[in-house]
């Protein structure tokens, strides 16, 4: 079985390295081997392959169904120690299997002598091309993960928070049929808030929230992905909403609807958490009166290190906090965790939802976010 | 002179916890004492006592002259370990020795139990009064020595920055003669960059930057201290300071004259840098547009962990960056080192103008900051 796996482990290296390895590296194979193994190699190795992470149940967003999230997990490697990160690419947000591949080969991190030096090498990272946040963040996390193991210390202790402080995650419901919205609330036992998704037409989305209420009174946060195009009809959902146990709606308008967001936002009885409408660093100054909050997503943002920088400026200008997920695996999901005890919400659900999971690491406890000692994000390859 | 140092240090202990130990310390003496030296020891212990700083030359502001700077030395014990801070009171700024100490004596950190949580901790500092800021800084940055004692490593490099990168410092001249300008400025060898202190009539202005220039073409950097009171007069001094090789000008005007240093800042030659104007993170999006960028000095700003944010919002609003200092001993000069290599510009030589600095730190190679591997802020008590 080990024996197997090892082998697995191998042919995956190869071929990440076969797709990746400049000339030179195929000429040394051995040595380039040995370097990754070595605890003497004191350059910095990347490599990278694709992963179809498997979903438990299909994904149903607006009339497209999915069974699979493509994926890129990433790996660096300095001095004999492996940090290891991961790109997420829903089909919707622009990134796949081949864009994120194109972008990491043009990574090189073997210009940069000290992995410590993270604040320029990830300028670096950004500098290659726009957007591609995914793959940036893949090699933001398998960074953080490094570093965070040579210093010998997770990262939310590095950062100096509270892991006592983590929240609670919520458990998402997607939009299906009012027998289907039941049954999975009955399945949401360990979770004390429940994400349902909402954007629909006003009976659907009344339906949705009567079905979970037939089961449960446990608070609802509504995720309404844009699909109210409407400030009015916004308003007055929100105002129902409000009658019904929810916390929160997070994205009732098109992303680059911000006057009409504010107008909803000053009438709201309820926070409103900006998702679509930020995605990163400095989209927050455009956000201040216009949202309650935001929702940081590793993939997003390009990784740990901007999310940090917007959660210290989204709470100077007295923002909410939210950290979201894609479909991921334990490793991204892991990494997100370090930075939850600073969130006023966190929806990290992304790994529940895969049968494939080849990662171990955050762990929820009745559906609190449990932080650990394990250096770096906290995961174990498995 | 061991004997004796440790004598004088033993002296100064007593001193600090005769001044702070509430009843229960003076009652247990040697327990606080064994607390303090046993690595076993998992509380919070902080200590302080004044200290004089004694100026090498009297040290003139409009007409007023003094020889010494008063300071608070601090420190934060846990487990054996001892991290250092102080906080530098130059008068005009409204902290002194008792409303330091009455702030530290308020200060309870045994109620925390983990050092790394930094975040709550210098949360709860700030919280206990407004202003005090350099009281504030002193605890961040004896917090800040102790955690990088503890996780091992220094402070640049867990922040991730390129200790290479790292500026050169100004060595500052202040308003004086014409003789003891030229002969101040002959004596900036070491120094590749001068920083005038400016702000007087246009005669004195211009009589002080002649004689700098009447014996080296070295580039100056100019603070006006808020000197200059009319938008019209500081536009006309810039502008003929921009033919003098001034790399920018700091506080032009007024601090609170936001409106009309707008209107220097859109018209004038050299960047403009906030000084008095920016105290901490939230004054910066009100800056934004008004200077071309912002001088953090740990003694405003209440320690390194709010300079981080700083740093981060002004970058993202494409400001420049610099990094001052009070007459401060080499303890508060090598913590804002720490920062340096993320700085445009630094002028960190308070350290420089005190006889009796009592710890060693942060070194100068040819009037550049350099940065070793000792953990924490990488200070010595001598």
């Amino acid at each position: 079985m080990t024996t197997r796996r090892n082998f697995l482990k191998a042919s995956a290296l190869l071929t990440a390295y076969s797709l990746i390895a400049p000339k030179s590296l195929f000429s040394q194979p051995i040595k380039a081997s040995r370097q990754k193994n070595s605890p003497g190699s004191k350059l910095l190795q990347i490599t990278f392959k694709p992963y179809e992470a498997k979903l438990i149940h299909p994904f149903t967003v607006s009339g497209y169904t999915r069974t699979t999230t493509p994926i890129v997990l990433t790996e660096v490697t300095y001095d004999g120690i492996t940090g290891y990160g991961e790109a997420s690419m829903p089909p919707y947000l622009g990134e796949n299997i081949p864009s994120v591949m194109a972008f990491l080969e043009k990574v090189n991190l073997k210009q940069f002598h000290n992995p410590f030096e993270l604040d320029d090498i990830l300028t670096y990272v950004d500098s290659i091309a726009i957007n591609n946040t995914a793959a940036k963040a893949s090699v933001d996390i398998a960074l953080h993960d490094l570093v965070g193991k040579l210093i010998g210390q997770p990262w939310h202790r590095i950062w100096g928070y509270t892991p006592s402080k983590a929240p609670v995650t919520t458990f998402t419901i997607g939009i299906d049929t009012e027998d289907v919205v039941k049954e999975k609330t009955k399945e949401t036992t360990p979770y004390k808030v429940i994400k349902v998704k909402l954007g629909m037409d006003e009976a659907t989305d009344k339906m949705m929230i009567n079905a979970v209420r037939s089961v449960t009174d446990k608070p609802i946060r509504v995720d309404a992905n844009q699909g109210w195009k409407d400030k009015h009809h916004a308003l007055k959902m929100i105002e129902w909403l409000a009658t019904k146990n929810v916390d929160f709606v997070e994205q009732p308008l098109p992303k680059h609807n911000l006057e009409d967001m504010a107008w909803v936002t000053e009438r709201s009885p309820l926070p409103t958490i900006a998702d679509e409408s930020c995605q990163r660093l400095e989209d927050i100054p455009h956000l201040k009166g216009v949202f309650d909050g935001i929702n940081i997503k590793l993939m997003k943002c390009t990784g740990l290190r901007e999310a940090n920088k917007m959660i210290n400026m989204a709470q100077s200008f007295g923002m909410k906090l939210m950290i979201g997920c894609m479909t991921e695996t334990s490793c991204a999901i892991s990494a997100a965790a370090q930075l939850s005890p600073k969130m006023d919400f966190a929806d990290l659900d992304g790994n529940l939802l895969i049968a494939n999971d080849c990662f171990s690491g955050m762990k929820l406890t009745e559906g609190k976010i449990t932080l650990t000692d394990d250096p770096g994000i906290g995961v174990r390859k498995i």
